[in-house]
């Protein structure tokens, strides 16, 4: 039944960021209905879900593919901040950006960068340490 | 002659929004008049006054094309209130966006739906009903 | 249930290109079988499925949006053949990429012009007037 | 008139390449009549007949456009030829690809420079110099 | 030694805006401190360092890939400003952002004018005649 | 020195596939021969060198940037087969590129699982069981 992809996918889509089923439901539930659902249902019930790749690895996948992409700002600054929330460090994530300079070019690098620095300056302000 | 592209495509460009031409002419006209000229004469004048697509089919291609790139928010947010004001429905344009998710992935699609939804409050507060 | 998406998505991949689930299945099930019924299961179990566009239109979506991204020539033409199964006319195909020329520029309308081409020539030599 | 831009378009094309406007033609002429009149009045008509950057200069851009897009091999090996046709250096091309990689990458700049190889190969082969 | 590049490239970035390598350092030196090392050493230290291309022409090829990307607005901006500093003249910069219409679509032409209208319109609150 | 940079890289890049350096001078070295130093020096002797990620981590970032890219088909082929060397398993790399469908759409996913078909069947061919 579809209600336990749903139900998979907001325990995971939670772990990333504690309460983000919800407002991934705000924000996009009255607008687009079938779109919150499919991003729960399918990007966390179903790919989130599976277990080939351990879970700091695949959130480092998202991380990277987001940066490389360098259209999706807003979906980086969260995913960074829910890589570091899993444990994976600011250091490994500066280190994959630079990484980046070679196969993308220096300005996906630069523009990564800055997304990061954004986030842990509000991590920063919450008195997190990682 | 050119003077019948450049009028034609000033017709054009204000079914979509009323008096875009002098807006267009205004933002651009002293710093780029050449493109302000070629966005009247051959995006307007030639490619949106061709016959084969029918208005809201060849609107909703400009603003498919506009959420696949990415890299063009504030063309999208003119083309999708362009859009509604010929016609299509809200939810055809969220839709459009949802099925985008499968092509472009989930980033292109929330980012353009967001920019919907940016759209639809303005037009909330001017009153308007679509 | 999940094989109930499937069997839907299966059904819809069919009107497309008749047989095609399982030509889909044969290239990629053993290479990359959860992808394969992710394909099945929410792009066309899931989008493909969905009724707020028609068939048509939705159609010539997919095929706009694989000709701005410019790098996915082999379902550009899968789905410029579906597109005709469907009934769109060649005229129309080659309208929406000409449009294209004015947002993605020129090389990327020639591209989606010459992979059209290759299509209309192979349903010629299948004797398809359309 | 159009005729004139159709003309002013055909004598610029014809700099690129002798006999380019036929080829066009015959490539294009019966399946997108438009587009190919759009490539000859409008991008040679009117962007490739302007006086505000020099020939060469001008071909530079569009060489470097074409390698930063990376989905446009055709039309990227065509205007490599017609910049050495009008006298830019071999050498000239490469420094510019080799510039490419800081800002698009190595693949990008490694993918430019293996269709410059192509066109070097080929102009190698009728014995030109250049 | 790395350190002969560093110097170089040093140089190199002041030549396009004086003091430039130290504000880099102070954005990018705590945060990354490698990728701020590769950009003066590779990008600056190499690539800018070489002799192939004159200055005016390496810069024009800068700006336009930034303009093709479209996903570089502040790099984009820095070299727009860093080409009036060396000489190219504003009306030679609009030239090239109205050819890239024809490559990459409007609204990447649009995009890259924008931003050169910021430039501009900050120059001219500094007095600055170019 | 920087011939202390070019060894190094040689070196890495042969970790990746014994006698890469030389094939790469040997496809590069005549046309672009400051490209190819530049990517033994700075993608292999700087980026591939530092020691903030794991040799397989690194590698799978590769990768994925590559298939994210969709336009860079050879240096995926040639990393994919780098990444099986290095001993990620072929499963692993579907799991990535099956992740990659929800982030950058399912056609970049279906051409970078092509791909990889591709480099499993030469490996079969070979007699490699990884």
């Amino acid at each position: 039944m579809s209600s336990e992809r749903l139900e998979r996918g907001k325990k995971k889509i939670n772990e990333l960021k504690e309460g983000h089923d919800q407002e991934l439901l705000d924000i996009l539930g009255k607008t687009a209905p079938d779109l919150a659902r499919y991003v729960l249902e399918f990007v966390y019930g179903d790919l989130y879900s599976r277990d080939g790749l351990d879970k700091k690895t695949r959130q480092m996948l998202t991380i990277i593919i987001l940066a490389t992409l360098g259209t999706a700002k807003l979906q980086l600054h969260f995913h960074i901040n829910a890589g570091l929330n899993l444990g994976i460090s600011r250091e490994t994530i500066i280190d994959m950006f630079t990484h980046l300079a070679g196969y993308a070019g220096f300005p996906a690098a630069l523009n990564a960068v800055a997304t990061a620095k954004e986030v842990f300056a509000e991590r920063d302000q919450k008195g997190l340490s990682t």
